[in-house]
């Protein structure tokens, strides 16, 4: 029997309009789905007739470890099925993409990455938050906000105030985040930015000054990401204008959506 | 007469088998596509029945001015087009999206922003390389390699040997930039990657040393992406298996893709 693919699939922020087409048609094709808890369910449901399992964190469970995932997806290949790892955002963006690739490969098992939309740069767009800005921002720093330790030494590699700042699995913490920002030197009146759940109907948007941060009423257990730097305020001109595309705590929204 | 909706719209690396579902549908259902020069044409053609512009640099050509994109989007939407302005990976990771939003924010045009997959993630991941990787990088830098002045100043902002780093537009430039982020105290061993037209069937990759970077034979003119950090060698433990899922000097392949 032959080998099952596996491929390690992105599925971008949320709405399944924001698959690539690629993913789609891996989900169609798959036998086995193990997916992240970041992904939409139902969307997936209705997109596969493979068996669908969630890996991530959920309520009252924690994530399967990762070996077990491994081994499971190892041992469908095997068996000769199509296996797809989906996970939220890019593969390869925080998420254990490489770790996963490393032991296919290992095993001896034939897989492929399937890049995705990552949310580090598709939430802040759609709350229409650009990254890089000529002349306000000439790079962005993606970071992971989950842990102490790996904040405070990315936080000690970059000089305060320079670059935009993505920090992906953080708004739980941006209390704590916020400060550590700001013991390393970010200056309090930073602009900042978290955007909750983006591209789905439940979107949710607070802009205000870093040293705020810690304060701003995130929905609880919501996913999301904290943009720290001088590109908030391009969310802030533009909904001056005539034409607000970014309607207050949510993302651009238009007829034919 | 409706003014008609302009999308920016990200078409990611180059297959068109990497556009969302969201951006397909859009660029199926636009009048007017002004694409730039990274966008892979003839799917382009065979993608829609809208007028199609190539508004970035071409051979013998200069890029259209931005003003004078910008004049074309509003005329075009005023006259109740709608309008896909296509751009390579996603449009606001440089390219100017940002300045585009806002020019159609004062000209009262509705907008919207369609994210894509970024070249700075997809690259190196089809290449086998993830830009983050446990215990190995704990976030990335993605910086625009084609200014010397805004290299420099992002390089003053990230302390040596950190993060990874991911150097857009500037594979021309590999070997001023190579010197630069060495002047800057990068370790001429740190591991180096130039991935160029990823995701295409001409698909490059060189993997080495940052202190050979500049010598690297890169196919000339070809777009691409440089990557700096530990994380390389990921593509490197991947390749010494047995089975290598990245196929020297080319991205990831499968049958069935």
């Amino acid at each position: 029997m032959a080998v099952g693919l596996v491929s390690l699939v992105g599925a971008g922020p949320g709405d399944p309009d924001l698959w690539t087409i690629r993913a789609a048609r891996r989900i169609e094709e798959a036998d086995l789905i193990l997916y992240d808890a970041l992904v939409d369910v139902e969307a997936l449901r209705r997109a596969t007739r493979a068996q669908c399992f969630c890996v991530g964190k959920r309520a009252r469970r924690d994530s399967v470890p990762q070996e077990t995932i491994n081994r499971l997806m190892i041992r469908a290949a095997r068996q000769g099925r199509r296996v797809v790892r989906l996970k939220g955002g890019d593969p390869f963006v925080f998420g254990r993409g490489g770790e996963e690739a490393l032991a296919l490969a290992m095993a001896g098992i034939p897989f492929e990455v399937v890049p995705g939309v990552t949310t580090a740069v598709a939430a802040p767009a759609l709350a229409g938050i650009p990254v890089t800005h000529r002349g306000i921002a000439s790079g962005f720093l993606v970071m992971a906000g989950h842990t102490s330790e790996a904040v405070d030494h990315t936080l000690r590699s970059i000089r305060p105030n320079t670059v935009s700042i993505v920090i992906l699995m953080g708004v739980g913490a941006r209390a704590e985040l916020a400060s550590r920002l700001m013991a390393h030197g970010w200056a309090p009146e930073t602009p900042a930015a978290i955007v909750c759940n983006a591209s789905m109907p439940d979107a949710w948007t607070w802009t205000g000054r870093l040293g705020e941060t810690g304060a701003a009423a995130a929905p609880v257990g919501a996913a999301g990401v904290l943009v720290v730097g001088e590109v908030v305020q391009i969310r802030e001109a533009l909904n001056a204008t005539s034409v607000p595309p970014v309607a207050p705590g949510n993302e651009v929204k238009y007829a034919g959506h």
